[in-house]
């Protein structure tokens, strides 16, 4: 048997897991929160196997702050870590669907009360609203909008585009026909010069006053039914301004994803509110077996 | 709460699951012995939504033949019957890898004891063997293969392609090139008049004696990871048999499919063989909550 991820703090039952998702963001949640698993490389990628697993787009590890050694001086500031991993198992800073439906999960297991939580991420600590049901609404900080416009191609076509910068980096391209006519099979082009590390590229349109529909392309993912920061990203590029500037109350706006609907708030104060719904699936338990057979 | 899959026969505790797959082909088991599960054309997309739900190609009810009026006849010949339904809800006769998975589920879980198991399908009655542990071999009954040749077209190009019925149509090409060139992200075109009701179509190579590498887009669903019937065709049309004919020992193929390996045995007596792994990764319960949601 190559147990090395079972050996390291599964118990012999099994290991927990919960699959939740956030309009169509999915997770696969594992309660540990004193920090015994030993989360390898391969067991993520195993969990998030669409196929030969559970199947998520990433993995959120439940996990008291104080027990992780990278984070733990947020402890005092933020009672629980959001331990974020990518399907590919790399690490993430933030996931902003991840994040509500962790703190969906942590009121539902009784770790924490509805109202307002602050929670640990590799991003610092973040503000999430909830209550005992429906929508989480998360403070994703401040956007940087760039005034320069940057260029993406896509499909041999080459769209103007808003650089904004909310954690990670995005394209926001403003279009003016259906979303839903764009071919994102292949992801979309961003030159090296204006995103060294690549980026997220939104297409967005339009469709009523405060009302915007938008698809994403993930960097290193692909197009998927969701994305938190590229939601609050297009809001900054069509109010051409990083959600500090404006003045007066915030100004919201219905997202439409293809994965659901996210409300976008930008307020006066700096930065984005993102609300959403927050979906636990079901919980189960994880074969000792298929766990044996997880690689490193 | 659009209560219609929850009411009926649901506990209000949420309803038991198990996920398993065959060479990377998955499925969704549903634990309902004595047929109380209401399972609605809603409730199967739901759990097979790979982003919403659990995620799977199919769902398979675990339920006592006599339960089930359709089959009740069987009951003398095969105490359990595999209900199997497609991701889109429809439902199937056969599934070659389901049927190894199901049969896996039932020694697991105690319903049956490891050996010759005869389990009832919408197909008739099948054969399987297994141990307590390890692959699963299933009887997949004679194929009939027709001489003349038919045509499927991919990306522009022509192919021609051995008709292979077992159970359901099939049109195998035989390859001379790796099949890992092969776009096949667009659906191949059969000819109407060939194949009045579609079909599945094989691209497969010989790599040596006894051993094929095979991807297959399955009709109505795209290209799969792995598909029991279709790695039955691609041997039979290799043979230039349906598997009834030749005479001596069987003749065994090992059929390399992107989710895995299958082994195919074409026996002199007529009919194929098929073996492979049987995984159940891990066990569960969808929440009253998620269940209340799903439409009919």
């Amino acid at each position: 048997m190559r147990a090395a991820a079972y050996a390291a703090g599964v118990p012999s039952s099994g290991l927990r897991f919960t699959k939740g998702h956030g309009t169509e963001n999915d997770f696969v949640l594992l309660p540990d929160p004193d920090g015994d698993l030993g989360l390898t490389l391969g067991l993520v990628r195993a969990l998030c196997d669409r196929r030969a697993g559970v199947g998520a787009d990433g993995v959120l590890r439940v996990v008291l702050t104080a027990a992780v050694p990278e984070v733990a001086h947020l402890a005092d500031e933020a009672r629980w870590f959001m331990d974020y991993r990518n399907a590919d198992g790399s690490l993430a800073e933030m996931c902003g669907n991840g994040i509500r439906v962790y703190a969906r999960y942590l009121v539902d297991a009784g770790y924490a009360r509805p109202g307002t939580l602050r929670l640990a991420t590799r991003d610092g600590v973040r503000t999430v609203e909830l209550a005992a049901i429906g929508d989480v609404t998360v403070d994703m900080g401040p956007a940087q909008s760039f005034p320069a416009a940057v260029s993406a191609r896509l499909a041999g076509r080459d769209y103007s585009a808003v650089r904004v910068d909310i954690g990670n980096p995005h394209a926001v391209v403003v279009v003016t026909h259906p979303v839903a006519l764009l071919d994102l099979s292949q992801a979309p082009e961003l030159l090296a010069e204006q995103f060294p590390d690549g980026g997220n590229v939104e297409f967005v349109r339009k469709l009523a006053d405060g009302v915007l529909e938008l698809r994403v392309h993930e960097r290193g993912v692909g197009e998927t039914r969701s994305c938190g920061t590229g939601a609050c990203a297009a809001v900054a590029a069509v109010l051409g301004r990083g959600g500090g500037g404006g003045g007066g109350g915030g100004t919201a706006y219905l997202v439409r994803v293809p994965g659901g609907e996210l409300a976008v708030t930008a307020h006066p104060g700096g930065g984005f509110l993102l609300t959403g719904p927050a979906v636990l699936v079901g919980d189960g338990r994880l074969r000792a077996d298929w766990l044996a057979g997880v690689p490193e």
